[in-house]
């Protein structure tokens, strides 16, 4: 928890048209910017905030609200107010990447569980994504990523075992598919074509990924081809909805 | 509902190694690009689909399980099983246009209801999106989109009222904002960037997108810019998660 005393580095100004409540839920906003206030923090009392910038707890309450809803913060009754982990981006327009590279890229700790490692045969969705004849091995992947020591998606990879075969001789849990798969320029992926759905959580999201039913899945299907336009893997991802955040720029 | 004729038109080989199941599938996709089957239609009994294709019932039964599955038909209890609605794909590779000509352009026929088109004071939120000072004047048009008289999303869309007064003396329910907001170049949009989450549906959604609790909303927050790169429009978007379906392509 921040002292009262980082909490009083910042200030409102009393002689400017701009809300006070608003100054103050920019104190907020900056002071999670600063790295002052971090996720699973408790804020001083709406008592005690009053007290600090000699504001009505009306002003801060509007604030908090504000801030609440957002998400940015939460409640936990009987105990206080709580800063709330700050949504992942992941941005389109900048190019695909591991897991890995682009958590760490963020500031984030990513760690991995495989869940399953084995050859199966293509189901028909599979096989098609794959271009594969019906029934033709598939190497399958199953990984729940972490986040600072949070679950933040399933991943469910399917790979063509002709070519991949290799990849059995990895440990999951520490390399990363895309650098495995980089080694060859038949299964280096060169371009990744994603599908996004909302959904809402199965049973097994809600187990894997440690939430309930009032979290929505941002569910992806990717497939990923090489510089010769062949599919090289498949991927279903189930992304925590109050985690993550994808952004896009199109061009009118 | 297909005749059972137009059923006996498709065939199975039973000659080839494909699974009957998969072909019997393959038919039921293929009939429904044909558009012979269309959305809303029932389909013969289980029974009747084994006369006509001479296969067992496990066979038809396993391929419906699948098409289920993957949201492309739908069983009722006691009355049979259906063709679901297909999802409306966007496509983030193509440049951004209007809701209406997005619509029109993949076959569908778009409408609009408004349901508020006034001048408020911006929300904080509002103010930072459009790069206005707080309490600012803006106009708020909150809208219903329709495709084939279908709820398809809630759009809340804030224009800077200085700027894009001329828009009030318009109706809505018919014209095209885009179209609107390009006859001046400073308010023609010319790039929005788009954020993404997976939520799940409010109690308005629900109502409003005639949903239940088992929708997920894929929400969007866009802000549309002029080439002058001002924000000239912020747009809050719910899209229903059953029937929409987004695309990117990313390069490694």
């Amino acid at each position: 928890m921040a002292s009262i005393d980082s909490f009083k580095k910042y200030t409102v100004n009393k002689s400017t048209p701009i809300p006070l409540y608003f100054q103050f839920k920019n104190i907020l906003i900056e002071m999670m910017k600063d790295e002052v206030l971090k996720p699973g923090d408790m804020i001083p009392t709406e008592f005690e905030l009053c007290d600090i910038y000699g504001i009505s707890r009306t002003t801060i309450r509007q604030a908090l609200t504000e801030l609440v809803n957002e998400g940015k913060f939460y409640r936990v009754k009987g105990r206080g107010t709580f800063v709330a982990q700050t949504k992942i981006e992941h941005d389109f327009t900048q190019k695909a990447e591991s897991f890995n590279s682009e958590m760490l890229r963020n500031g984030y700790t990513p760690s991995t569980k495989v869940l399953d490692f084995k050859v199966v045969t293509a189901t028909p969705e599979v096989a098609s994504a794959l271009n594969l004849a019906p029934n033709t091995d598939v190497i399958y992947l199953k990984r729940l990523r972490f986040v600072n020591n949070e679950p933040l998606k399933i991943s469910q990879t399917y790979l063509p075992y002709s070519f991949c075969k290799h990849i059995l001789d990895n440990n999951m849990n520490e390399e990363s598919l895309y650098s495995i798969l980089s080694s060859n320029i038949n299964t280096k992926v060169y371009k990744v074509v994603k599908e996004m759905e909302a959904v809402v959580p199965t049973k097994e999201d809600c187990e894997l990924l440690e939430i309930n039913k009032t979290t929505a899945i941002q569910l992806f299907h990717a497939k990923g081809y090489n510089k010769f336009e062949t599919p090289v893997e498949y991927t279903v991802s189930r992304f925590r909805g109050d985690k993550n955040l994808f952004s896009v720029e199109q061009f009118v």
